[in-house]
């Protein structure tokens, strides 16, 4: 039997205990984890600048290191984060609904857990601490695919976490990394269907397509954020400048960031200019249309440079950098049309005051979240008051937008009866 | 580009405009949907009448053959089931959550549509009906891949729902069907990421697992059913056989009926004479395990000629037919792990008056129902009150037991502000 096969039978035998547990033996082990990843501080980060020595070697980049590296006060931090989870309210047992049936069964809908919650993500050390966490809280076994990179420190912050789970109560394998190195384990990850409840990819792009395309196993697509705001005619004037800079600008390298600017043609030559100038003057690179770039040429020569024309595929581009493709509409059946075409299904605002504008986008706008004179970077489990983010689903299918710890459960029927038969 | 690209594509365009029917409009249109089938019936019937002399020809066995059957009776009462959909809440525009988060953007989490539901079926050509009718009051565009054995039947049915739901006010191409016949299609319709929300396989075991392995579009998996009564050492007596019989004998061909009993050795002697009898009595093959067997001895010889032993793969299959497993255990420990390791994870009851038992085989048995001293033939949207069924999940995500309407809906976030930026 291959190492996956046998961890994931393991899990599976572990998930039937995890989901016997009450909250007060998940929140005592989740403080358990948290004491040991502080108190094996040593190891991990000797395991770490292992990784980190393999990393620079190979030429890593320095964002790749830098999400790679752990020092004291990360793991702290990390560690916190585990205590964090500890204050939330228990996403196991809650009545979803419930009624007495005609023929006097009673039914009830309680929230379980997943069972088997496998997850493959990259280069990350806090994943897998966070990952542990959200499992361990809402009564899941969980299997970890870490990227090659951080093998070591995956393998010592597994190896630690998993122990102090078992020693503070919780059952053998309830946590195991999978040590197979070579793509073979993750193929054979994605083909376990029926022993696997849940696979959740975290990371690029790549990744995801990767496993959504592959896997035979149920999968949450996370992800991909090609995000619009929609300067509509009857916008706020003062709401403008704030929400496109913040929107792009807070942070360019997020999914909930902007990539495009959609205006109204009609209101582009009084906001235009200012836009254009205040974005180029933060070093942002303009892909404009046609109509946009003629708004360049009263800026001074270093700005301008940073206007370029747009081509089609800018309509569609994730930058994730200091980007933005801008787009002059005819109103707001194109900027609709156009989200709904080009965009990621993620986040998308739109800039009115007009009652019916807000309510067609918000209505016909075909995204996970959609907002009204506000900013695209509120997508987050934090921002929404989850407490805790597993990731930000853009499928349809079970989980929608920011996910909390609600997404690893699943409903169960309950139905008592005195001796009823149809 | 291909017929399914192009089908998918439109079903895109006009799934936009399916959300935004309101509840009037999509009633309205389900009613003209019933209508129309009555006015086309001598189409519709001809052109069933073709599909059967085929089968007839072909050799078709008589199950599958009044399956595809239709008639002047059976098609009123397709019609009237459409007319039964009209009268269900509007899953729709239900507020799921909401709240004002602590910066004063007023967020709601509101019901939606799916977008494209695409369902692959077998030779059913009341679930073209089906489908289309539940699709059509959950706002969402439909393609449907039926079996090749109907597909004069469902070519015909799909034409004149289609036609009376545009005649109605529906966008175009909001119901299309497939009319490719080879396999491609069927491939083709599952690796449509983006343009396909959700498949939904019915039909045959064979066809949901090839769908659900091969499939890159997210699919809800409906089916199998390895049910189980558990017999615990405390059961009323009173309960025992009425619910064995029912459990097994009302319906032996669907999901829902039991294909394994397990009983508490102690009480074997007690119940199992009465129970093999009464089995063996109605026509039941019994695979029957050591000491179950001996309980055959006393039975009349055309009887006892019904009870075999039971080998280790009977633990695992679904009959849906006349035949069950009966295996005697030490108690529930051993109840709960059979259960677990064999079962489906689908529907699954204990007869016991002991609280404890009880309680723990409900928190314990991984399956979508759970029963306590009931029959396990409950386990239908009907019965639950849900109106309509679009199938009974076996998986965790998005839904698992039976589905209604919400099944086709998914959630969307609507966040309203004031310029509020992070």
């Amino acid at each position: 039997m291959s190492e996956v096969v046998d961890k994931a039978m393991k899990a599976r035998e572990a998930s039937h205990k995890m989901a016997r547990l009450g909250l007060i033996e998940r929140n005592n082990a989740l403080n358990a984890l948290a004491d040991a990843l502080v108190k094996e501080e040593d190891y991990i980060l000797q395991e770490n600048a292992l990784d980190m020595d393999a990393a620079l070697n190979a030429g890593t980049d320095a964002a790749l290191l830098d999400r790679l590296a752990l020092d004291s006060g990360r793991l702290a931090k990390i560690a916190a984060g585990l205590r964090d989870i500890v204050a939330l309210a228990d996403p196991l047992g809650r009545v979803i609904s419930g009624t007495t049936l005609y023929n006097g069964i009673l039914m009830r809908q309680v929230s379980v857990p997943m069972g088997v919650v496998a997850m493959i993500y990259e280069a990350r050390p806090d994943v897998t601490v966070d990952a542990a966490g959200l499992c361990l809280k809402s009564g899941n076994a969980v299997i970890l695919r870490g990227g090659s990179m951080a093998f070591r420190s995956n393998t010592a912050l597994t190896k630690v976490l998993a122990q102090a789970g078992q020693d503070s109560g919780l059952p053998d394998c309830w946590l195991q990394s999978v040590e197979t190195t070579d793509r073979s384990a993750t193929t054979e990850l994605m083909s376990l269907h029926g022993l696997i409840d849940l696979l959740i990819p975290r990371g690029s792009g790549s990744l995801i397509k990767s496993v959504v395309e592959n896997s035979k196993v149920p999968v949450i697509e996370t992800g991909e954020g090609n995000c619009h705001v929609y300067i509509h005619s009857a916008a706020e004037a003062a709401y403008i400048l704030p929400i496109v800079l913040n929107a792009k600008l807070q942070r360019p390298g997020v999914c909930n960031a902007i990539e495009s600017l959609l205006i109204d043609s009609e209101v582009a030559s009084a906001y235009l200019p200012s836009i254009i100038d205040a974005l180029t003057d933060e070093g942002v690179l303009v892909h404009a249309d046609e109509q946009a770039m003629a708004f360049a040429a009263s800026l001074p020569e270093s700005q301008r440079a940073l206007v370029v024309e747009a081509a089609e595929e800018d309509w569609s581009t994730e930058y994730l950098a200091l980007e933005i493709a801008i787009k002059c509409v005819s109103g707001l059946d194109e900027a609709i049309n156009h989200i709904n075409t080009y965009g990621s299904h993620h986040s998308d605002s739109i800039l009115s005051q007009d009652y019916d504008a807000v309510q067609r986008f918000l209505l016909e706008v075909d995204s996970a979240v959609v907002y009204a004179n506000a900013s695209t970077r509120f997508t987050d489990g934090g921002e929404f008051g989850f407490g805790a983010e597993i990731g930000i689903s853009t499928q349809k299918l079970h989980a929608r937008g920011p996910m909390g710890l609600a997404a690893l459960t699943t409903g169960k029927y309950i139905l008592e009866g005195t001796g009823q038969v149809r």
